[in-house]
């Protein structure tokens, strides 16, 4: 490709509200363009990496033995009525009537529709399972959509579903996908971990994130020092903490407490470690219809993760209790306890076989000393918040850092099948809701991902399978004619190897074509100047930036060996 | 590919609506499925159709110099509001608010985000031309949408615009494009004709549509049988009509004709052939803020063509005056000509300079003979519709065939980039709007074209370059090891040769199988059945069904023969 021939408007200029590394290299770079709010064009350069991203995803996927379809974008807003979730999906789901008044929705996702579409046309468990996937546009109306194609609304998503005849079916498709989903973040050369998430009301291990680790990445993730699991701060998990300091051992007793209301008045005042307190968090849980008010008992050294809390009840959300439900429920702030306490409660699984208690007495200034809670009937879960320096299970130590998500697998069960009616017929000729799994990967997402983990200062470095074009030929004076020569010569030899290159034709200064390679990111540049006289060019990687003069005869075969 | 791993949910039942050979057949063999009214699905077969057809468009587009781009699909309403198109666009352009209340559309095409997408970005007429085209959905709200995927309201359109200094290079573009539609019509295997369009209100031979012969389509075409002329019937050109029937010389004169108010009837009293007499045409022209009641003159024997009558007066469009309208502009049914007509009125170009012409007086019950056009001072345009039986200006004679619109090239000039303010420094210094040209292809419509072109009773005919595979491999008896084997080796011999083989492995009865082959329309099957005792296999060709017996050690060769 002649650079002269190609759309490439790059620019000096920093575009509005682009805070990301990838947001203004990405605009500035020529590869996307604003044209609204989380509304992006795709240049030509853009254009190419993400085809070059889709074309991983589908190699890999087809080989797995998926099927690729394409659905429509526009859907009828009657299936999210029957499966539920019309109400559910609030204001990102973006609706709008047609010209005969019929309600549409432009999807945001696409179980219903796939179900839909699978739904009396797979009738026998003969012909499970398949795994249909498409890459194709969606839209959420984000309320602050941001961060480029981060962030926003009009987006490519590769959205895979996996019809099974039974659960075990579905788990082996669902470590399928992982295991597909691991080599395609590979072979984008991505480093990436694959942690445990939140799988909310489906609860069990049916829901992995992938996420492309960097510093901008808006998800906080646990990692271990020493073995693989990673997670999702929302789902993750650590070894139980040891204890520390001196069991408060004591007969269970009603202790007066004037005042001492924190669990930090509270260690003081007991002169123990806060391993041994019982801290009460107050909630608000929502439900679909209702609400209630809940406490969640942890140590008080703990903190906690709203979403575990959320899910330990069955609720849509959490949210603090203000002073008035407080009151109104019966509790007395500062002093709520698990004892005798007249509303629903959980208490933290670390907690739940924990003798020489201290809690809150329910009573205004009193705490119980010696609350065995192994011997209480009450309901416990995972609550709390995993922290840098906790151990994981494996004895290693457990640190934070950021990822983006890029992809996530999920076991849905029978969650649509069932809501949509959609069943085939078993060995026994009874009929059954498909049991499903839906994969989904964040493609366009992934041009920003790849350089929030590939840049520096100056620009893009594409990795190797996603760069838009592998070498860059500048010739730095046009006007001399020997440099345009042996320009034109490795050109048209690199494109008769099959070369993705590019040529650099354009009548502008050195300057202009050394800061476009940096800042576009293509893996090598020749530059072909003033080095010519004594027979050789420059060969620069954008990895390192490193410069290497080569002899105008070795160049060809030097190129090929670098990228080979 | 396994057919018993690939979900193409073959079915007999006829599917609603569905009156053309195409919706049916694509929907039967699984290829497409309705999602909603003119929305639909592609299932894995109909994907592979597409993607082979957005191949070959890719692949010609970008050997000529194009640049793929990718907008949104949904747009700002600001920029349609800026060219005066959001108000032109009617019902069928799908407009609605985002949860801000913001007015956006789904982009029924892109002229407005491409002109945006240019302006400020390419500043000199150094850089030009430029060619930028994207493969993307659309989305248009058709009143009655219908023929499956030909009128659907969600498709997939290839648009493409280009962008020039001048007027010549405009042109220049415009050819190339023509050249690069009619090879990628041909590699599709089409039979199309080029045919000149209207081309609006901009006149001249700026548009031309790319049409595919067929008995369905809802375009009627006109055809010369000599020469290479063809053209929508809305722009189609003859050769004037020669006279026939003696000329009624007479010296200018009012005559009284009561009730004389028809063609037939003027020839009749006059006994004269309509040739010589003229037909007054009343119509209101309606323009963008006001309408006008206008009369148009043609030969007695001649048909008003109502676009073309349209363009000449520059009116959005005509349409039949009412018999108030007609008395209220003061004109006298039956007996309106163009002598002192107070009122707009065109006179067809082959009239305008004929003698000896009988027409109405502005009277009841009277007419003039002996009217001399040729010495009026009036409007003349190309008014009139081409029938069969007319002569082509070469010669030839002209028939009308039926086509499917699938492709569309347009001069636009600067009328968008004018509106939209996109301008470009030319070698003077001065500032200039584009000069461009408009490019479209309706990808997903050519699904459907194909195989309105090519099918039989039976099902689908593929063509070489969009049949979602080659070879159909069918055992007879599932349960046969012998078949099964032979069909297992020659199944893996034609993958390692890279032939697009599907391999119907399905525990299903031959005469299922057989029919899914002619339904869904591979090129050829091989049958490999009860002749298997001989040493021998059945190969069947879709095109003709034509079958032979081949031996087994000779089957590979045979096919790889056919295909290349």
């Amino acid at each position: 490709m002649r650079f002269s021939r190609f759309f490439i408007p790059t620019t000096k200029e920093m575009p509005k509200d682009a805070t990301l590394p990838s947001h203004q290299f990405l605009i500035r770079a020529g590869f996307i363009s604003m044209e609204g709010a989380g509304l992006y064009n795709f240049l030509p350069l853009g254009k190419i990496v993400l085809d070059k991203i889709k074309k991983v995803v589908k190699e890999e996927l087809d080989s797995a033995g998926c099927n690729e379809v394409s659905l429509s974008i526009v859907t009828p807003q009657s299936l999210w009525d029957e499966s539920g979730r019309a109400s559910k999906m609030g204001l990102e789901m973006l609706r709008f009537k047609d010209r005969k008044g019929t309600d549409f929705v432009l999807s945001p996702t696409n179980e219903e529709a796939m179900v839909n579409l699978v739904k009396n046309r797979v009738k026998s468990y003969k012909n499970l399972p398949i795994n249909l996937y498409q890459i194709n546009t969606k839209f959420r109306d984000e309320a602050r959509p941001r961060f480029g194609l981060l962030r926003g609304r009009e987006f490519l998503m590769k959205d895979g579903y996996s019809f099974a005849a039974n659960e075990d079916d579905m788990v082996t498709e669902f470590n399928l996908m992982e295991k597909t989903y691991r080599k395609i973040f590979t072979r984008l050369g991505l480093e990436f971990r694959v942690v445990d998430a939140d799988s909310g009301a489906i609860g069990g291990s049916g829901s992995k994130e992938f996420m492309v680790l960097a510093d901008s990445g808006e998800d906080t993730i646990t990692v271990c020092d020493k073995c693989e699991i990673s997670a999702n701060i929302e789902a993750s998990k650590r070894e139980p903490k040891k204890p520390y300091g001196q069991a408060p051992e004591a007969v269970f007793n009603k202790f007066k407490t004037p005042n001492i209301k924190s669990i930090d008045e509270l260690s003081e005042f007991f002169k123990i470690s806060p391993f041994y307190t019982l801290k009460a968090v107050i909630k608000r849980a929502i439900y679909d219809d209702s609400d209630e008010i809940v406490v969640f008992f942890i140590r008080g050294d703990d903190e906690l993760q709203e979403l575990k809390g959320a899910n330990a009840v069955g609720a849509n959300e959490i949210v603090d209790a203000s002073e008035d439900e407080i009151k109104e429920a019966g509790l007395v702030a500062g002093f709520v306890g698990p004892v005798d306490l007249k509303i629903r409660y959980v208490i933290d699984s670390e907690v739940r076989s924990q003798k020489n208690i201290i809690c809150g007495a329910n009573e205004k200034d009193y705490h119980f000393v010696g609350v065995d809670i192994s011997q209480m009937i009450c309901n416990s879960a995972d609550l709390i918040v995993t922290k840098e320096g906790d151990k994981c299970t494996c004895g290693g130590t457990i640190s934070y850092t950021k990822g983006i998500e890029v992809g996530h697998i999920f076991q849905l069960k029978d969650n649509y099948s069932k809501a949509l009616n959609a069943t085939f017929l078993d060995e026994f000729g009874k009929s059954k809701p498909f049991v499903m799994g839906t994969y989904g990967i964040g493609v366009s997402r992934l041009v920003s991902a790849i350089i929030e983990q590939h840049h520096d200062t100056k620009g893009c470095k594409w990795t190797a399978q996603t760069a838009p074009f592998d070498v860059d030929i500048l010739v730095s004076n046009i006007k001399d004619e020997e440099q345009l020569k042996v320009a034109n010569e490795l050109y048209q030899k690199l494109l008769d190897a099959n070369i993705e290159v590019i040529f650099d034709d354009r009548k502008e200064r050195y300057g202009t074509k050394i800061n476009d390679f940096e800042l576009i990111g293509f893996r090598y540049a020749v530059v072909i100047g003033k080095n010519l006289k004594d027979g050789n060019v420059e060969l620069i990687d954008r990895e390192g930036l490193n410069k290497s003069l080569i002899s105008v005869d070795d160049i060809y075969k030097r190129v090929l060996e670098e990228l080979s």
